[in-house]
Formats: structure tokens, C-alpha cells, sequence
């Protein structure tokens, strides 16, 4: 394995990053490369060098990951659906209903993700799609997956991928109907205001959303609550749907209230928007369709939270605090206390794939009983510091874990914990994983037993 | 969509597989004919026609599946690790232990799916892959996920496929060590005779296994307290652990005690058993391999319990079987209370692709209060008879209903629910998914009052 040295190190992701493009068709076009000239001019907007490790190769990352997360513009269902319908005897119609006539089909909780046409970030969608077989033939049920797929691999809106979907299946199986319901879950687009007034943000943003066509199309048909009735456990029903056409937009990116707009646009890197612009352009969309106008500004609202160095003025004052650290003698050391804040939220943004993760820091540290030198105000606000950059999880655990050492007594633990987009979008998608990072400075790195007592502390489900 | 006529429909398929074999760049190998022609072997020992609908165009899916699911065998670590290891400065060794010089890095929750050597059935793998970073350099978190998927796709012993992805990042990331763990379901294996006496044997068979490097490689090493720390929810012990070499075997197919095994084998069809060997040779394995040599008897084993026939006669006795029907006349229609029997267990196989699929059965029906003319043993045998059979769900559940309604009294409300495991393995992976089909006759087919009542009497969660 003498090859893993460092001078093959960038020959050989450009190898393996190209191979992958060369598998999916992509790499003799000439839009891979506008991607990565648009990535390009972001990466510098936020202030960063685009040569530095980590970041080299993030525009051919990128590119990669937008160009296979939008195949779906080039398939078309007639492929997909045609090669997998099959002759199905039903019963009787004066009898009943089942089987290639009547009958109830339903494929639940298939996990997909979208980008959300609003602000170019990834969403994940759990679809669940039922038809009523006709004219005795029933479709192969992994085609409803492949049928979302292609759908949700385009620049999307729930309400519009409900109704795509909905129709292609109607179109292509010619059942009696088709019903689709997709729970869609949007990270949390937080701005820094409003995280310094609010540290609870949801993780999520979650909408509801179903289409029927055929002996589904009416909303109130006796049908829908049997689909929904075999949807039991998930908690759905008729009045949790949003309304068509509602005047709320989902994409928190659209929750800032419009005199605000004006005021952030102003100060956005008009460069960025309009290499993000071009970025729309090569993924095959037109980035002058009426949703899509102001997404390149959004966007670029969204990244420039993670501008390199916007935060540290804020903090600097807090930074240089000195708290008097009582018991820095060893006798006193044996009176210091386990003291823990846990599932301080964070967001942040993958300096590989452009991408979010966020998730919740837990920190532990040893202190005298009932002193707590600076307040939980300032732990979330380190906690963000670090989480507003380009970052990578192990990185921002030791970043938290250093800057806090000083100030609360050099015994510290940081365990963060993160869903990470990067992991559920792009070829990867393993919805449902997560990442755990430790870093632990001084007692807590030596005594095994400081880092159990702080671990059985940790709660136990984590809804980040 | 006029193409969607019955025309068109053979051509269309075979060339939308086709395209996924160049894409995988399958097609011009010898290899997945050779699989082809052994699938058919195996349809005609199991007394099908290999050319009726449904059946004509399994055996190139069925190549498709198993060539796509052991990709494994032609990848290496090297090209997916080397690519994304980045130098990431750690902490003073003096201090503590972070970033790229210790400090647990740890992914939860990744699933994937696996080839039982024992049988060749797939089963799924739920893997958490940490490790401690060393010189200065810490590895693309989606990259743990892709070396797992590598060893997942061959032909696996979970113990086997932990210890290869251990070693495998070890070497590929050269940290201070690396821990697996893997849980792993496989699809329990009922044989006929033990189902009619065990209505209720559990769906899936798990085993936990684990595997360390490095700082993991002693079991007993604090270290491992802190990987299974950062798992809580998922009832992970040390006391939980498959021994290593244990005797017990996980995969059901051996579970079956050695003095039954040659009386099996002596009915078991060898060009059948011959044909599953030239697939384990197509697939780039050698099936003279210790664990694979009883591999073809087992599999063939298994899928003889779907042969086309050999229920019919268990049951002819009871289906003749003409029960009193009280409530013949209208008046009497109106005293009719619905029964019914929730819960029923069944396996099939799915004709498309030749995988299991397993679930529950859900029977309502309306009788005369406190008459149940046939007993739950009747209806379950009635149920396993059409899931031993190569089947479609839709199909399936319109049987059960066509057969009950003379038995019952001719209203009959059938719901199945299962999971799939095309649906999980393949290239679609849709883990979690499930699928539910209803069938209804007579009464159930005009009245959605009673329709809605029974799917109220569903239970909420499904263990299948």
C-alpha cells in the first residue's frame, strides 16, 4: 500500500472522480467544467483559497455531485415503466376488485432525495405511491421507485414532484388510478441573527404533500383513506397535507420576510450569483423560469453564511475572557465536578461537497461545583463560530474543544453529533446514517472512566 | 404513449436490461449468459414454463441482479480510499487526542446488502464503521460507506465482511485503528414441514458481529466502551457479539440438523444443483471453496419450496371442503359480523427476479356471529399454499381471496403486506420499503364502510 503516499494523492482522486463521470457520460461535456468554474468563483466570494487542501478538488466534487443528482432531466418513463408491465389476471368486476383489475398497490417509505428548485440545496423525500391496476396488467413495484427517482433528480418543488410522478405512473401503467404522498424534509436555513436569538432551531423543515389522478383525483374519494389507512404508524392525515397552491412557500430560504430581501441582496457578490446562474444552465434548467429567478441569490444568501471570517469579530471580545480558574492546584482538582451542556445545535457546510451538515455538540468539562465561568450563551456561540465556515465534523469537534480548553479549565470533552447532506444525496445515499466525532483535552484524555461518566450522559435519541 | 401497446413490450424490456448491462459494462461477457442459461434450468426443475409471461425475462434479470450484486469482487480499496484522504492537523498528543491525530471519528447507521455464501440469498447489513485518524489525516466520511459496500457486494459471512472492511480500512486510511460492527438480517428459511407445525416463525434471523484493528483490537479496550457509547438505541452489548468461530451457523439453510441434509440431497434435482454451481463460477467465485461446496444444494433446497405444484395435493382434501352456509337468504345477511384473522404469516418468491419476499396476510370476512366454518389453520395453510409458489404480490392476495370466498361465505377482504427483497438488493435498495396489496369480493367491493373497518382492525407495526 506503499501508494497511499502523498505524491499520487491528487492524480488519484482526479483518476477515481473522473472515472465516475465517465460512467454516468458526463465527462467529454463541456458543462462539468462551467460547474466547476462557477464553484470556483463561490469558494473565492466566501473568502477562501481555493488551493488549499480540502478545497482543491471541491469544484470537481460538486460538479459531480449536481450532474448526477439531476439525471433525472434525461430519462423518461417510457423506458422505465415499459419493459416491466405485466399481463395480470383480476377478478371479476361484478365480483370484486384485485389483481391486474382493481385492487389496491401500494410501495411505501421509499427513500429519495431532490434539490429544492428555491435555493439548490438538497431535500429528502419519503414517497409513498399507490395505483389501482386496469386492463389486467400490474407494473414491476420497484418501477414506482425508479419513476421517482427520475423525477426527483431535477431541480423540484414537493407539491410539482407529487404531481409528476402522479402523472407519469398514470400515463404509463394506464391504471385505474394513481395516488402519491411524499413527506418531504428541507434542512433549516438559518441566518445568523436569528440563531443568536433562537438556539433551538428544528433541524428539519417537513411538509406534506399528495397527488391522485383517476379514481384518486378527488381528494374526499373513500380510497384515499383506505391508501392512508394501510399508511398507519406514519401519521398522516387528509388535513396535514398542504394546501395546493398555499401562499406559505416550504423553502425556509422564501421564510425571510420580503422587506428583508432587498437589504441581503444588496450586499450578495453579484459575480456568485451569476456563476450560481450558470450552474442552473448547465444542469439543463433555464435560470430565468419563474421559480427559479431568485434562487441564485438565495443560495448565495445561504453560502455566505459560511463566509471564512465573518464571525470571528463577533466573538473576539468573548474570546479574550479569562476566567479566574479556581483549583489549578492538584488538591483542588479532586473537588472539580462533571459538568456537561448537551445538544447545543449547529450548522455548518462540507467544505468537500458544498453540502450541509448539522447536527448537535455535546461538551463536558470538569470545573468547581456550581461555578460555571461563561454561561451556556457562550458555549452555543463557539459552537456556532466554528459550525459557520467551510468545515469538515472532525475539524469543527477540535476547534470547539480547543477554544474552550482555555477558558474552562483545560479538562474538556466535545463529542458532536451530525447528519450529513453529503452522505444522503449524491451516489451515496444512506439516508438515516449519521457521524459521531470525539476530542477530549487534558483529565478527560487520559481517564477512561471521566469519558464513560460523560458519554452515559449523552441523550439518547437525537432528532437532528 | 401509444408504444405502451403489448407490442412493443419484450423488445422495450430487453433492451432497457440491456442498457443497464453496458452501463455496468457486463453485456459482452460470456458471463451473464452463462447465468441465464443456468436460471433456466433452475425455472424447469421448478416445473415452470419458461416461456409464459412473467417468467420469459427472469433469467436476464435475474443475471442482471447477481452480476450488479457482487460488483464487489472488481473493485479495490485503493482507488476509493487514496482519493479522499486529507491531511487535517490534530492535537498535541500532550493535550488530548482530535481531529487528524486521534479521537473517535464514528458512522452510524449504514445500510447496505450482502450475498449469504451459505445460500445465496441476500440478506442486509446495518453497519457502524468508526476509527481513531493518525498522521494528521482523516478520510472522506462517505468513503467508510463505499469500502463497506465493496465487501458487501461478494458472496459474505458476516464475520467474514466485517474483519474485510476492517482490515481493509486499516490499511487504505492507516489510523490508530478501525471498529466494525455489523447487524445483519437474513431472511429466515422455512421448510414446509416445520411451518404447518410453527405458524409463527420470525421473519428475519439477526446476528451482531464486530471486528477491531489497532487501538480495537483488544476486545475488552475502553475504547470499544466509547465506539458503542456514541450507539445508544440500538441495544448494542459486548454480551451481544457472535463469538468468533462460533459453531453455530447464522444462515438458516444450515440450521437444518445434519442427519436431515443427505435425505434432502437425495431428492434434490443435480442438473438443478449444477447449474447454481456454474452461477457461483460466473460470478467470479470458486465454488469448490470450503464455505461454498454445499452452497448449490442449499440454494436449490430452498427454492424447491416454491415449486410449482407440490402444495396442491397437501390441500385438495380441505378445499373440497363445502361448509353450511348460514344467512343464504337476505334477512339473514344483516346478522353477518365481520371476523377476522390478522396477521398470518407467509413467504414467496417473486417470479421477476427470483428473490424471497416476505410478509403478512390480513383476512376479513362476514359471518354468522360466533361461526367460523374452516379455522385459522385453514386459512394459514391456504395462505402458505399460494406463497410457496413463484408469485406476484397482486396475485398472490387476489388467490387467497378467490379461494376463501366459497369457504367464507363469498365476502372477503384480503390485505397483504411484505417486504421485498428486489427491493432491497438489486441496484434499487429501497431499504425499508414494504409493500401492501388488498383484494376484495362481495361485499367488501360496494361497501367502503366496511372496507374502512377492517383496515381500522389492522395492527400499526408490522414485524415482518
Amino acid at each position: 500500500m506503499g501508494a497511499l503516499d502523498k505524491g499520487n494523492f491528487d492524480l488519484e482522486l482526479e483518476d477515481s472522480l473522473k472515472l465516475g463521470l465517465i460512467k454516468l457520460g458526463l465527462e467529454e461535456e463541456p458543462r462539468t467544467a462551467q460547474i466547476e468554474d462557477a464553484v470556483r468563483v463561490l469558494l473565492q466570494g466566501l473568502g477562501e483559497d481555493i488551493n488549499r487542501e480540502g478545497l482543491k478538488k471541491t469544484p470537481l466534487r460538486v460538479a459531480k455531485a449536481f450532474r448526477e443528482g439531476t439525471t433525472g432531466y434525461k430519462q423518461n418513463i417510457r423506458d422505465i415503466v415499459q419493459g416491466a408491465l405485466f399481463p395480470e389476471a383480476g377478478v371479476d368486476k361484478r365480483l370484486g376488485h384485485a389483481g391486474g383489475a382493481g385492487g389496491l398497490v401500494i410501495v411505501r417509505d421509499l427513500d429519495h432525495f431532490s434539490y429544492c428548485e428555491s435555493c439548490l440545496l438538497p431535500f429528502q423525500v419519503k414517497c409513498h405511491v399507490g395505483y389501482v391496476p386496469s386492463g389486467q396488467q400490474v407494473v414491476g413495484l420497484s418501477k414506482l421507485s425508479r419513476v421517482v427517482d427520475v423525477f426527483a433528480k431535477r431541480l423540484q418543488d414537493p407539491q410539482r414532484l407529487a404531481d409528476e410522478v402522479c402523472s407519469a405512473l398514470h400515463h404509463g401503467i394506464r391504471p385505474a388510478g394513481v395516488a402519491v404522498v411524499a413527506e418531504c424534509h428541507h434542512i433549516h436555513f438559518p441566518n445568523l441573527e436569528s440563531l443568536f436569538l433562537d438556539s433551538k432551531p428544528e433541524g428539519w423543515i417537513k411538509v406534506l404533500v399528495s397527488s391522485g389522478s383517476g379514481v384518486f383525483e378527488d381528494d374526499g374519494a373513500s380510497i384515499w383513506s383506505e391508501f392512508l389507512g394501510l399508511l398507519k404508524c406514519r401519521d398522516l392525515t387528509p388535513d396535514k397535507f398542504r394546501k395546493r397552491n398555499s401562499a406559505d412557500h416550504w423553502c425556509p430560504s422564501q421564510a425571510t420576510s420580503c422587506t428583508k430581501i432587498p437589504a441581503s441582496l444588496g450586499s450578495v457578490n453579484l459575480g456568485m450569483v451569476s456563476a450560481v446562474a450558470s450552474i442552473i444552465r448547465s444542469l439543463g434548467e433555464d435560470p430565468l423560469r419563474k421559480e427559479l429567478v431568485g434562487t441564485p441569490a438565495r443560495f448565495v444568501r445561504w453560502i455566505m453564511n459560511f463566509q471564512n471570517s465573518n464571525l470571528e469579530m463577533k466573538l473576539n471580545g468573548f474570546l479574550s475572557y479569562k476566567p479566574e480558574t479556581p483549583g489549578s492546584n492538584g488538591e483542588a482538582k479532586f473537588s472539580k465536578k462533571l459538568h456537561y451542556e448537551l445538544g447545543l445545535p449547529f450548522w455548518s457546510q462540507c467544505e468537500h461537497h458544498l453540502l450541509p451538515f448539522h447536527g448537535v455538540v455535546h461538551i463536558g468539562y470538569f470545573f468547581g461545583e456550581g461555578v460555571n465561568p461563561i454561561g451556556k450563551y457562550l458555549l452555543q456561540s463557539i459552537v456556532h463560530f466554528y459550525g459557520f465556515k467551510l468545515q469538515v465534523q472532525e475539524r469543527l469537534t477540535r476547534q470547539i474543544a480547543e477554544t474552550l480548553a482555555p477558558l474552562l479549565g483545560g479538562d474538556i470533552m466535545v463529542v458532536a453529533e451530525a447528519s450529513h447532506t453529503c452522505m444522503i444525496s449524491r451516489g451515496i445515499e444512506k439516508f438515516g446514517s449519521s457521524t459521531a466525532t470525539i476530542a477530549v483535552l487534558g483529565r478527560f484524555s487520559t481517564d477512561s472512566g471521566a469519558r464513560a461518566l460523560f458519554l452515559e450522559s449523552l441523550p439518547s435519541t437525537n432528532n437532528f
